[in-house]
């Protein structure tokens, strides 16, 4: 990948994931070839790159690359200087797919996968230069969340994926080991596993359930992460303190959480719930809803 | 509890929490009668007060109620209309202090404990008067952030306190049933749980694991929790959609999370991280940053 400023990227499957990447490589003046098996993909695509413009633009993401949609794989990489993979989570699908990346784009090439659930070491397994090739997990939506989680076995590959990442406005954070779901889907499903308990048991609504999160603890962890949380509930003592008088109740608490299953009766009563709390909004409401907040409140931690 | 729109509150404790329920009230243009055995209360309570109103302000909460401090909890709770109690959580103590709270308040006040992890049937247990006791717990600061969990015996005397929290600008959630915990401090102990799991297990630094929430899902956390967030997840589908199809890639989720300990390794190791984290930041920088973006946040989220 050489370190000129403006790059090809290629964009291997435009659905959410790929067309919110693709939108946020022109914003920063990235050239971008993408391809998608699907047929109205290039128009689905374009639409979502003019939506997002103007997101990217109050972010500080003003540049203009070009956009080229081409018909296959092969073409889509065959000029790259990073490749961003973004096909279904299928491991078979996405091994064949790394392979074919592997053979057709050039050697300097680092290739990216956005997969969220496979195994680096199962998806790279049939290429012939596995050590270029890294996991790049993006958060949902990509071009507004910074988080990108990356895992290789060349230090100098990530190192670089890293600091291209970073010109993005990303933060890239790097796994020393792999690890199902990476780290921040790991912390979620915990979370989730406990608010799912909480609706299983009748502790509380749906909404209100919600609301213990997103009016509490969610807003300091749009700031910080738990460490430096409790660091900052330890005193004058910091985390140290807080472990040392607080620990033993931390895990007292752990051994009492709940171990729910996804029933049909508790799945039905997540669903009501949710019902209940969107109140008919509909989905393209509260993505722009969220979307309009979320770039407000990276704008904050930008300037803070 | 009358109705009339200046109340006398009185704030039996007035540590971090304490100090905090008192800013809020003064800054809503209630009159408070606070009380705490500590020598230099008053002291750090008037400067806490201080400290917080231009946040206040900030947040449209621009009252200012007479702030009285007492000798004792008799004569604090005289007058009042309404109790906020933020002694230290030791259950023999708060059992004990209710009681007295409750021989010495008017038969109408409505009596409030901030525990965050004693169960209200045990503490309310020599009260004469125990269903107008309710556990009302804040979040850390409670002046800035919104969430109140409430839990009561009484209905009516829970929709009261719903409804004078409400006007303070305070988002106050029911429990339906006694949990430890609540439901706030039971989803961050979960996730908290996973996060020394991936520091025990070296899968990155303790930088990069808060990292991983705070650029990532806190961001959306502070806007919207764990069911509205899948809800979007879930494409034309919604919540409903996201559990059939991704309900059973959850469940295995669960099933892999980890089960640490907290030894003095781990401990060690995640006070290390911190302190790698933190790159020499005072406690009081920390706050104040973590404040300043706090309220620009919530000021966001009142607007939009």
């Amino acid at each position: 990948m050489p370190d000129a400023a403006s790059k090809t990227i290629a964009v291997v499957g435009t659905g959410t994931v790929g067309a919110s990447w693709a939108a946020l490589f022109l914003a920063c003046g990235h050239d971008v070839a993408a391809t998608d098996p699907a047929p109205d993909a290039e128009t689905r695509l374009r639409a979502f790159v003019e939506r997002a413009r103007p997101q990217l633009a109050a972010l500080g993401h003003t540049g203009d690359g070009a956009l080229r949609f081409v018909a296959d794989v092969e073409q889509a990489v065959a000029t790259a200087d990073f490749v961003q993979e973004n096909a279904p989570e299928d491991e078979n699908l996405k091994r064949g797919l790394l392979a074919r990346i592997d053979a057709a784009a050039p050697p300097h090439a680092i290739v990216a996968a956005s997969t969220s659930a496979l195994l680096r070491s199962r998806i790279v397994a049939e290429c012939h230069t596995p050590r270029r090739h890294i996991v790049a997990h993006p958060f949902n939506p990509p071009h507004l969340l910074p988080l990108v989680e990356i895992l290789g076995e060349d230090d100098d590959v990530v190192a670089r994926a890293c600091a291209f990442y970073r010109s993005l406005g990303r933060h890239p954070i790097v796994l020393r080991k792999e690890t199902p779901g990476h780290i921040a889907n790991r912390l979620t499903a915990a979370l989730y596993r406990e608010a799912v308990s909480l609706v299983e048991q009748g502790v509380a609504s749906v909404a209100d359930i919600d609301a213990a999160l997103c009016q509490g603890p969610g807003l300091r962890w749009a700031i910080m992460g738990p460490h430096l949380t409790y660091h900052l509930g330890g005193g004058a003592g910091g985390i140290r303190g807080y472990l040392d008088h607080l620990g033993p109740s931390q895990e007292r608490r752990w051994a009492s959480l709940g171990t729910p299953r996804l029933t049909e009766d508790v799945k039905a009563a997540i669903a009501a719930g949710v019902e209940d709390e969107t109140k008919g909004a509909s989905m393209a409401e509260l993505e722009a809803w969220r979307d309009r907040l979320l770039v407000d409140i990276l704008r904050l931690k930008q300037s803070g």
